[in-house]
C-alpha cells in the first residue's frame, strides 16, 4: 500500500485515548508543578530544533516531547493554586465539547455551512441571557441577540464600531472617521478599550478616562460634565463603556446613573462584565448589573469564570440590525438562499472574522453537564472562599485592604513600602506554590488574589494565605528586626 | 461526600475515550452523511429546549443528543466530497494537538503567562517561513516574525492598521483618522479587505478596487495610475493588498510589479495567500509568491489547506516594530519583568485580542507528524487530482472553463444560461453526494470545484464528475429535448 503519511484510524484511537489519560493525569497531578513556569526567556525555544523536520515522527515521540519540552514552559492556569489576573477556568465537559468541535472542523461563516453551528449558538446564548436574567432586548426573540467572540477586546471593538456607525448615520463606514467622535470610560477600564478606540480610527486622545470614586467606580457626574463639554466644543460624544468588575480591583460602575446619561445624550452604552458577569447566575449577586436594561450591548467571558475553555466571550446587543449593518459585506461567493431568511442569524456579520468554529458546542456541553444549579454552586463557593480569605486579611493588622471586595477578588498589600510588596509577590510566585498578580491602586503596589479556578477548594486558599503570611513575616523581620 | 457537580477523573477518561472513538467512527463513516446539511432554517434550534436546563445531565445523554440533534445540522467540511468554498481541512494530529491546548487551557497573553505558548509559536512560525521559503525578513531572527491570528480577515486588519500608522507617523492612533488614507486591492480581492477598511475607520469609499486582466489578476499599470491620481488629489495612498490565489477563481496578482510600485510610492504591501500559500511548501509551485520580498506583510491560513483545524491564520511581518507599536497598550496589571526582554515576543501586541490560546500546539503536532515531505505529498496529490478534473472538463464540450486553473481550484460552467447552472448546483448540493459553491466570473454564474480535503482521493473526484455529468445531462435533455 502506498504511504499516505496520514494517521490511521487505529493510531488516532490509540493516541487520542492516551492523550485523554494524559490530561486526566495532568489534572490529578497539576499541583505538583510550579504554578508559574520557572524558565528563562528563550529556554523553551532553544530546546526545539531550529530547522523544520523533513520527515514525520511517531506520535509517541511527540507526546514525549510534550512532556519534556513543552510542559516545563507552561504556567498552569488550571492549577487550583492559580489566583493571578482573571481566571480562564476550563472543565472536563468543556474540553470534551471543544474536542468534538475541533474534530468536526466545521466553518459557521454562513448558516448553510453548518446550520447547527449557528442555531446552537443562538439557542445557548438565549439560555445564557435567561440564566443571567439579562434584559429581554438581548434575546434573539426580541430585537437583539448574542454571539460568541474570541475575547472581550473583540466584543468591545464591535460595540464601538456599531456605536460609531449609529452616531454618524453609517457615514464612517463609507467615508472614514471624519467627525470628532468621543468615547468615554473610567480610568479603571480595561486597556482593550483604548486599543479598540485606536483600531476603530477614533484615536486615543478622543477617549476620555473619567475619574472614579473611593471605590474605583466611575463618577457619573464627571461623565456627564465631560460629555457636555465635548458637546459644547462641537465634538460628537458617541460611546460609553461601563465596567461591571474592573480588571484592577473588581469595581462596579453605577450602570443606572450612567445609563440615564447615555439615554439623555444619545450615546451607546456598552457594559463590560468580562469576569464578574458570571456572578449573575446567582440571584443574590445580580445587583451588579442593575441598570443593564439601559445598555446597548453587554459582554461577559464564559472562558473566564464559567468553566468553558478559551475562547468564549459572550457578546449581546439590544439592536442587532445596527451591528449587522455595520459589519455586513456580501460578495457573490457568499450569497445563498438561507441568508435571506429571517429565522436564522448570519453570524459573519456579528464580528470581524469571516471564519468561525463551532464554539457553542463547548458551552452547550458545560451547561448541559452542570445545569444552572451546578454552575451556581461553584460561583457561590468561589465567592465564599474569597470572602474567607478577605476575613483573614482583615484580621491581620500587618496587611491592608485596598478596595471593596464583594465577590471573588481581594486587593491587599503589606502595610509598608511598595518595594517590600513587590518582593513579597516575587518570592511567592517564584516559590511555584501559587501564582498571584498585582495592580496599582491609589498609587500603591497592590497584590490581587482572585478565586475562580475550577478546582480551588478551601485547602488551597488556606495554603495560599499560609505562604503569604510566612513570606511576609520573613520580609518584615528584615525590615524591622 | 458532598456533591460537587464536577465530572470525575474516571468519568472524563471514559467519556473522553468514547468521544475519541466517536470521532474516529465519524471520519470512517463521514461519506454516509449528506455533505450539505439537509435541514431547514430553525429546525435544529426548535429541537433544543427553549429554557436552560435547571439540573445537569449525564454525559451519555449529551453524546446521544450530539448524534440525534446536532449532527443532522452539520455540513461536513471534513468529508472527502467537500469541494465548496475553500477547504478547512483538519487532520488527526491537529485535533490531538488542539485537545491538549483545550485541556491545558493556558492564556498566552504575556510570555510569562505561559512561555511555551509564545516560544513554540515563534519557533513553529519560523519553521513555516523556512518551509515556504518566505523572505528572510519574515523570520524572527530578522526584523520581523510570525504570529497566529484567528483568520485572514484579522491578519489583513492588522496589516492595514500597521500601514495606517506608518503612513501617518502614528498620528491616527493618537488623533483618529484625519487624513484621506487610500487603500488599494483588486476587484477580485476577498471581501474582508473592504470590511477591514471600514473597521479601521478609513471608509470603503477610500478603498480602490483595481481592475483585473483576462486571468483575473490585478493590472499593475492601473494600480499605479490610481495611486498617482490620488497623490495628485492630495490624498494619502498607504496600503495595497495583493492576492495570491483569489477566493473567486484563484487568480494570482503579479507581486513583483505591484511590489515595485509600492516601494516607489511608499505604500505598505500586504499579500493575502489565504489558501494558495500552502502550495509553496512544494518548490515547483513557489512561483506564485515571486516578488514576496517586496511585501511588508504576508498571510496564509494553515487552517485552510495545511491539515490544521481552525483557527490558525499565519501572519508574517517584515518589520515587527511597526506592528507592535501600533497595537501596544501596557496597563499596570500587565507589567512584568520578561516583557522588557528582547529575546521573546509579547504577542498581545501582534493582534486585537488580549487573550490567546495555545494554537501553535496543533501546528506543532501537524508539522511533527507529517514532516515537510508528508505535507508536500498531500499538496501535490490535491493539485494532481484537480488537474485530472480539469482535463475531464476540458474534454467535455458541453462545459466551459472560466479561469486559469494552475493549482487546486477549477472554475467551470455548463455552456448555456446562468439559470441552468444555478439549477445544476442546487441539484448537486441537494443530492448530498458532494458540496460545491459558486462565484460569478465575467458576469456569468460559475461553479467552483476546490480539491483540498484531507481524505479526498481519485474516487471522490471521479464520483463528483460523474454526478455533475449526470445532472448536466438531465438538465440539457430538458433544455434541448
Amino acid at each position: 500500500m502506498e504511504k499516505t503519511f496520514h494517521m490511521t484510524s487505529q493510531q488516532f484511537r490509540d493516541a487520542g485515548k492516551q492523550l485523554i489519560d494524559w490530561l486526566a493525569d495532568y489534572y490529578e497531578q497539576v499541583e505538583r508543578y510550579p504554578v508559574l513556569a520557572q524558565v528563562t526567556p528563550g529556554e523553551i525555544r532553544t530546546s526545539l530544533p531550529s530547522e523544520p523536520p523533513a520527515s514525520g515522527t511517531d506520535t509517541q515521540r511527540i507526546i514525549q516531547e510534550l512532556d519534556s519540552k513543552i510542559l516545563p514552559g507552561i504556567t498552569h492556569w488550571q492549577s487550583p493554586n492559580f489566583f493571578a489576573y482573571f481566571p480562564a477556568n476550563a472543565s472536563e465537559p468543556s474540553v470534551l465539547g471543544d474536542l468534538v468541535s475541533s474534530g468536526l472542523g466545521v466553518q459557521g461563516m454562513l448558516w448553510a455551512t453548518s446550520p447547527s453551528c449557528t442555531e446552537v449558538e443562538m439557542q445557548v446564548l438565549d439560555w445564557l441571557a435567561k440564566m443571567l436574567a439579562l434584559p429581554e432586548a438581548f434575546l434573539s426573540s426580541g430585537s437583539g441577540g448574542g454571539v460568541i467572540q474570541d475575547s472581550a477586546s473583540s466584543s468591545s471593538l464591535c460595540a464601538i464600531l456599531a456605536a460609531r456607525e449609529r452616531a454618524t448615520g453609517f457615514r464612517s463606514n463609507e467615508d472614514g472617521c471624519r467627525e470628532e467622535l468621543i468615547a468615554y470610560t473610567s480610568t479603571q477600564a480595561h486597556s482593550s478599550i483604548e486599543k479598540d478606540v485606536k483600531v476603530a480610527g477614533i484615536g486615543r486622545r478622543n477617549l476620555r478616562l473619567i475619574d472614579v470614586d473611593a471605590d474605583f467606580a466611575m463618577r457619573p457626574e464627571l461623565l456627564e460634565k465631560s460629555i457636555e463639554e465635548d458637546e459644547r466644543a462641537r465634538k460628537l460624544p458617541f460611546f460609553v463603556c461601563a465596567t461591571v468588575g474592573t480588571t484592577s480591583s473588581l469595581a462596579f460602575d453605577p450602570l443606572e446613573a450612567i445609563g440615564r446619561i447615555c439615554k439623555k445624550h444619545k450615546l451607546w452604552l456598552h457594559v463590560d462584565a468580562a469576569m464578574a458577569g458570571t456572578a449573575a447566575l446567582c440571584p443574590e449577586f445580580r445587583q451588579i448589573q442593575r441598570g443593564l436594561e439601559l445598555a446597548d450591548s453587554y459582554c461577559f467571558d464564559a472562558h473566564k469564570w464559567m468553566f468553558t475553555n478559551f475562547d468564549c466571550s459572550c457578546f449581546f446587543v439590544a439592536d442587532r440590525a445596527t451591528l449587522t449593518r455595520t459589519l455586513d459585506v456580501l460578495p457573490e461567493y457568499l450569497r445563498n438562499q438561507a441568508a435571506a431568511s429571517d429565522v436564522v442569524f448570519e453570524y459573519r456579520n456579528w464580528h470581524v472574522p469571516l471564519g468561525r468554529r463551532f464554539r457553542a458546542l463547548k458551552l452547550w456541553f458545560v451547561i448541559r453537564h452542570y445545569g444552572v444549579e451546578g454552575l451556581q454552586f461553584h460561583v457561590r463557593r468561589h465567592v465564599e472562599l474569597a470572602q474567607t480569605f478577605l476575613r483573614w486579611v482583615r484580621e491581620d493588622s500587618r496587611f491592608e485592604l485596598m478596595a471593596p471586595a464583594p465577590l471573588n477578588l481581594i486587593c491587599f498589600r503589606l502595610k509598608g513600602a511598595d518595594q517590600m510588596n513587590e518582593e513579597l509577590l516575587r518570592r511567592l510566585n517564584r516559590s511555584g506554590k501559587l501564582y498571584l498578580s498585582h495592580t496599582r491602586l491609589n498609587g500603591k503596589f497592590t497584590i490581587r488574589f482572585c478565586v475562580a479556578q475550577t478546582r480551588t477548594e478551601l485547602q488551597h486558599v488556606q495554603q495560599a494565605w499560609d505562604a503569604i503570611r510566612k513570606e511576609a513575616e520573613s520580609l518584615l523581620a528584615v525590615a524591622h528586626p
